[in-house]
């Protein structure tokens, strides 16, 4: 059996690795458009910043690797130049070479690449993204004094804070009512935005860049500011080129998949940032490109591939950033998704000391929860605090996965240390507030 | 209605407060039979080691708070001198003065106190329990210069780094083949008692104390050692004096409820270290002396004293220490507790470096995960590392108790960030490797 992986990102090689489990005899071969595979672009901001200097650790593991311990033949720098769904073949150039690969399966692992921002006449636009970007996004970045970036999102945020480290004037420009406006609610956005604001980032929320003229910038409320350069910031659209007109895309132009990430042709497999998902909370469509969503899709898509019959539940969205050492996250639905499912809901929120009030260090962690008021079933956390809070994250979205109400997670045993969390947990106080007693 | 609560620990203060949220018209009185309530056990080693300077604080509110804001009336130095619960009355000293009070409604609340050592002519024996004695044993351990710690649990532990901290010499004697052997397999424990024993403190396995004479100690292998004082970390038990002949207790020689924290008789109801458990896992007693339980088993029975209906669920035992900056924990059944359950189980186990391989900082966090083999139900887990433990361990506890197999673990959407995590949480991992695919 053949089968063809488009794609060596997180999903690809995921796809890859396990279709080789399934299926020892099998010949795989993963076309990689880019001169690196198994990268992961959530550690560009920090090159950039230079928490670390090889950019080589971007990247997980190496084509040889693959090949030796794995037998997966992956082809860097091969762009597919016409995919045949149909007739089972895709043309490629491979080393430099048009070459024809027919398949028998197929899976398409194509991922995400940056919304365009539409600016001309302006400072130069960079794309924070691809790792195999990240030594001239560095070199750019370097060379420059003050920087507008445009979208306040995580990858913002986090440009915001790497390139304030290394003492550029840094503008962050953001459409919506407070940093990461599609993820956490006021609350916790206003507290992130406040932080970014307090540490000397010119945070201009509301706004959005409508024309450019040398180092100027103008914005939609008429004010303007300077900039050497801007990186965009303003989201990922799913990378679905080579598929238009051959599989069925859904409502967020993501590949649509059953629930064992086949996409119309039994065949035929996606995953990773390029698939439509399915939210667990609204059963209804959803689309979160995030690393361990690429991780587990992969999985799925290479195992059914190679014949096997595993299912994908679906996702909630569990999504962190952090700065200067604050880390914020949510999981599942946030209060206007919530509303805009027709969910009537309720919230609580309790904000403490992360540890002991007696044990030196932590910080201030607060937990917001949100409960279907019919129900009690919990539907959506938000978590801000400097540490442990991708673990509190991780309890919420158990709870959410397995349908807990408010009492249900209340009784979830957390445990205790004074270095590290409270003998009441922020999530079960949070939890104790929304219980009927 | 007049309410009686023995015991102004976590889960009496908790017991008396939400029996007053639940019925503000009550009377109700808290007998304490030490001189400060609403205490942290927890904290005292690190009040000993210095961490912090103010003993006040191992008191999360004091009398005042109580007698104002809830209308509770709290007395200290009262010790309860006889209880006939049948006759529903209490004779105490409060205030110096015997008195007898009546109740309609009782929680029995008087927590655990620690094992004693049978130890005549060696080194004075200090016990390290209450923080009502934290200043005491704070200056009789400043005193000496090298101490025996009998009991390497979680106590021992503790006391191991702090007093190690102050520049004493420590010996560690514990019974079992590594530290913490009650609560952590071999492989979690021998990890814990290499770092304990690589930062200078000397530690004997396979040990007990058999005889004391001036300084020097006596150990069951024939083996001797010095010490100027001795702390006794040998465990504790249920504090059941003025109870006992009256309650039923169970294996554990804790007091026997229902799941509404009943205890034989309709107005009575008893919380916190005192009562027997059930285990969530086996659904067979248990016994967790552990201050988050505390707290919602004293929710539990003041809500139901005070004429309310909420039960508890039961326990999996969530327990955490830290040693030298990595901290250690486990959740649900180990592999000893499993096998004397007569369950079959498999475990996974994932050791790998805490944060992205290119973020700085962090260090190793290995998760193990214990699964029922005939249903694939997740039933235990243990994790060590330097951050993210207790989230995690709540991540595997909320697994446990909503009946997770190791698939349904692997889908949980645990978020990633490069400075607290990985792409694939070691949990995915762990899971991952428990599931058939």
């Amino acid at each position: 059996m053949r089968i063809l992986v488009i794609g060596g990102g997180a999903a690809g090689m995921s796809a890859a690795s396990w279709a080789r489990r399934k299926l020892p005899s099998a010949e795989i071969t993963v076309l990689e458009r880019t001169n690196i595979i198994s990268h992961a672009p959530c550690g560009v901001p920090y090159y950039v910043g230079g928490l670390f200097s090889d950019p080589g650790l971007l990247q997980a593991y190496d084509v040889s690797f693959f090949k030796e311990k794995r037998n997966i033949d992956v082809y860097t720098g091969s762009e597919v130049l016409e995919l045949d769904v149909k007739s089972r073949y895709a043309d490629a150039v491979v080393g430099g070479v048009r070459r024809r690969l027919e398949f028998d399966g197929l899976v398409i692992a194509t991922g995400a690449r940056p919304k365009r921002l539409n600016l001309v006449g302006g400072p130069p636009v960079i794309y924070v993204h691809h790792p195999a970007e990240a030594e001239s996004v560095k070199k750019q970045l370097e060379a420059v004094n003050e920087v507008a970036i445009v979208g306040g999102g995580v990858l913002g945020v986090e440009m915001a804070e790497q390139l304030s480290e290394l003492g550029k004037r840094v503008h962050l420009v953001h459409r919506g009512p407070h940093l990461m406006s599609r993820d956490l609610d006021r609350d916790l956005g206003e507290r992130l935005t406040r932080l970014v604001a307090s540490s000397g980032v010119d945070v201009r929320l509301g706004e959005t860049v409508v024309e450019a003229s040398g180092r100027e910038l103008r914005l939609s409320s008429g004010a303007s500011l300077r900039a050497d350069a801007v990186v965009a910031a303003v989201g990922v659209e799913p990378n679905v080129d080579i598929v238009r007109g051959q599989l069925r895309l859904g409502p967020h132009g993501a590949i649509e998949v059953d629930d064992r990430l086949s996409a119309g042709y039994d065949y035929v497999f996606a995953a990773g940032d390029v698939i439509e998902h399915r939210n667990l909370v609204t059963g209804g469509p959803d689309w979160k490109p995030l690393a361990p969503i690429a991780n587990k899709t992969g999985l799925i898509a290479g195992v059914n591939v190679a014949g096997g019959d595993k299912r994908f539940p679906g996702v909630l969205g569990d999504i962190v950033t952090k700065f200067n050492g604050v880390v914020f996250g949510r999981v599942g639905l946030n209060e206007a998704e919530a509303a805009r499912a027709g969910i009537r809901y309720v919230t609580s929120s309790i904000t403490t000391k992360s540890r002991a009030r007696y044990y030196p260090g932590g910080g201030e962690v607060t937990v917001k929860l949100l409960a279907d008021e019919a129900t009690g079933r919990i539907i959506g956390g938000q978590v801000a605090g400097p540490e442990e809070v991708v673990g509190r994250l991780g309890v919420i979205a158990a709870a959410i996965q397995s349908k807990m109400t408010a009492e249900d997670l209340f009784f979830v045993e957390i445990g205790y240390h004074p270095s590290s969390g409270r003998a009441w947990d922020p999530i079960v106080l949070a939890a104790r507030q929304l219980m009927r007693i």
